[in-house]
């Protein structure tokens, strides 16, 4: 795409009403603008990231065998009654609405109660079982406080996936499979090796679930990491002596420090809660009516988002990572437009994704525009790269480019 | 995709409780489950329809340069009384809700504020314009009926694209533009041959608009067909003498005859309206400060796929048109499994999307669902098509199939 085509610019300073880092760089860079706390517009470039996140974690949750589906946000009340989770005195994060004659809607900010109640439409054997669905869908929270930019949204996006099983056994299996299915996506993301299953309490069925804690100094949360090796942790509030012993973890819990984090994911077992409220049920191989045993499975790709910029950005700006950056290449020209010209259309002919930045603009500032938006790869093309027989190539994440010949560029990018 | 797999079964009856016949025919084939009136969860075959439709919509607006953003759907009451949009007097079907500190907000029924609000930001010069940007996004309208499946909703899809043009006349170059784009969709769609341009009264700065109408006796509305050459008609409403000699046509109004119709887009000028109550302004050759001319254009994917089943269908079911349907190829095993399981891997190695029937049912129940389901093509593997010398390949919109060998299948379907 051709930045003066672009209908975005970048601002001179970070937004005065931002405090946390992505944010800033975000709105900065043009990739977001803020339309109220915790609920942002996605411009072009920021929704090019944000699908790139979707996808990868499409792509890992159908791996695994799940289906895609989508789910509304409207919801009815009668539903989330017969879960007690209507009521804002047991869930204290609702948007709800009306209809003209008076109905109290809802704004989903889950979807357990829906799901349970779709399946129980198409499940009624065994055979039935095991499965599971996703959807990546808006979800609404009324937050008090939204001040962590796309970490902590009141209006947001959610992988959110729910699997069925004919029993606890056959669920734990799915259950440790997507531990799995999840630390690809982080290392997909380049944040897997700051990321540890976390141990925290609870959830309505189980003593114990897992979080996803990536580490960052822009985290909410705080951890104690109880082995490098399977990259465990646990989180602070559940830091105590029971759990260290309930995990057969013998160590001095006096000696280990707490590192701030981020929570990018979380995987419950839920039981029997839902499909007994939904009549959820199948005849099992003797024929006898059982429950259906559920597990629900969240990740957001706009928190992900967020959390991707806290952890690669220097003070120039956002070092996007390749397997999400809005384009692989950077190109610009420096009053060669007719060399660029062709690089650009060459690049595009080979299927690379480039950004040509063939504004009239000084060169100072096209540097640092290309720093703060942080695409991998910068080509710069200038009368000076072409005297030196080509064009500059520099990673964004290096201080230092080369000059490369034309012809090798492709290659060398692809 | 194994239909053993897919969690979604046929019903043996349309549900009672829709009148509609797209939202009978997708709720009982498994596409759609209703949520509450005017919202439907997509079930996985549903929500490949609904991205087949988004990402042909996606498709036009991107060669017609325009650039793919996504907007909340919370809504800043300052925002839409800057317009004097935000009371309910004004307009009548708002979604709204409150944050817990009491503040009120809205739930996006249309975006025209938000865009023009964000563009301040960045359109500055004349060498900005002009552009358009566009999303596919949920929207919410608080109906007071809703009867017509997916053909009004409470919540449903929405593409809206926003122009931004220097003055009138750059905007009626765009917008004569945007109606070889629209009919490109619904030419795509298969319903280009029922669509007519239809003139409507206004909007709020020109005398005339524009909808885009396609004749169905499902739809709401009833258009007078004036060319059938240049596929223009009239509103019913807006079907007089003035309208006729406004347009040139010389006709005698009394003999033609109403059709009914589903409006399927349309297309407004807006003018200064939303620009100068935003103050997007841009300078001028001279120098001279002036506001942005807009123009906006909405179409829905989820209202059109609710028409693609109104319009094509039959007693047994629907009949997706081969650019939608949710597979190409309907492939039913009838007691012919491993010869089945080999053309469901040749045709998957061939990139052809096939849903592959290998449940353990009877021929009866197979073909009753393949004709509910309406996938385009179906390939019937059996003893008794093996021993004529392949399998049978028939059209779904066709009566009788034909003995095609199995060398030949894929090439007769790529």
């Amino acid at each position: 795409m051709k930045q003066s085509q672009l209908f975005t610019k970048t601002r001179k300073e970070a937004p005065k009403d931002e405090v946390s880092k992505n944010a800033q760089l975000l709105t900065q860079a043009g990739f977001v603008v803020k339309e109220i706390a915790g609920a942002y517009n996605y411009l072009p470039l920021g929704l090019r990231v944000l699908n790139k996140i979707s996808n990868i974690i499409r792509d890992e949750m159908n791996k695994a065998g799940s289906q895609e589906i989508f789910m509304t946000a409207l919801q009815d009340k009668e539903t989330w009654e017969k879960t007690g989770r209507w009521s804002d005195d047991v869930v204290d994060n609702w948007f709800k609405t009306q209809l003209k004659n008076g109905t109290e809607l809802g704004l989903g900010f889950t979807h357990e109660e829906v799901i349970a109640k779709i399946m129980s439409n198409f499940v009624s054997s065994y055979k039935d079982l095991p499965f599971s669905a996703y959807q990546i869908q808006t979800k609404f929270r009324n937050e008090s406080r939204a001040k962590s930019g796309l970490m902590r949204g009141r209006e947001f996006f959610m992988k959110d996936l729910y699997s069925f099983c004919k029993d606890e056994n056959e669920h734990n299996d799915f259950y440790e499979k997507m531990k799995d299915v999840y630390m690809n996506v982080f290392n997909r993301l380049g944040m897997g090796e700051k990321t540890y299953i976390t141990i925290s309490s609870g959830g309505s069925f189980s003593k114990y679930s897992y979080e996803f804690q990536t580490l960052s100094e822009a985290g909410e949360d705080i951890v104690y990491i109880v082995d490098e090796d399977k990259k465990i942790a646990i989180n602070k509030e559940d830091f105590n002596d029971e759990i260290l012993k309930d995990f057969n973890l013998s160590l001095d819990k006096n000696k280990l420090e707490g590192h701030r984090s981020i929570e990018v994911g979380d995987i419950y077992t839920l039981g029997y809660r839902f499909s007994e409220a939904f009549n959820l049920t199948f005849k099992d191989e003797e024929g006898k009516e059982k429950p259906v045993f559920m597990g629900s499975y969240g990740m957001s790709p706009s928190r992900l988002m967020g959390a991707v910029v806290e952890l690669n950005s220097d003070e120039k700006g956002i070092i996007w990572p390749e397997t999400v950056a809005p384009f692989k290449v950077h190109l610009l020209s420096l009053g060669a437009e007719k060399q660029a010209e062709e690089i650009y259309n060459q690049l595009q002919e080979n299927g690379i994704e480039v950004l040509f930045d063939d504004r009239d603009k000084k060169a100072g500032e096209k540097f640092a525009d290309s720093d703060l938006i942080g695409i991998p790869y910068r080509v710069v093309v200038s009368e000076k790269s072409l005297s030196q027989g080509g064009v500059e190539l520099k990673k964004r994440a290096e201080n230092d480019g080369k000059i490369v010949s034309i012809n090798d560029l492709v290659g060398l990018l692809k």
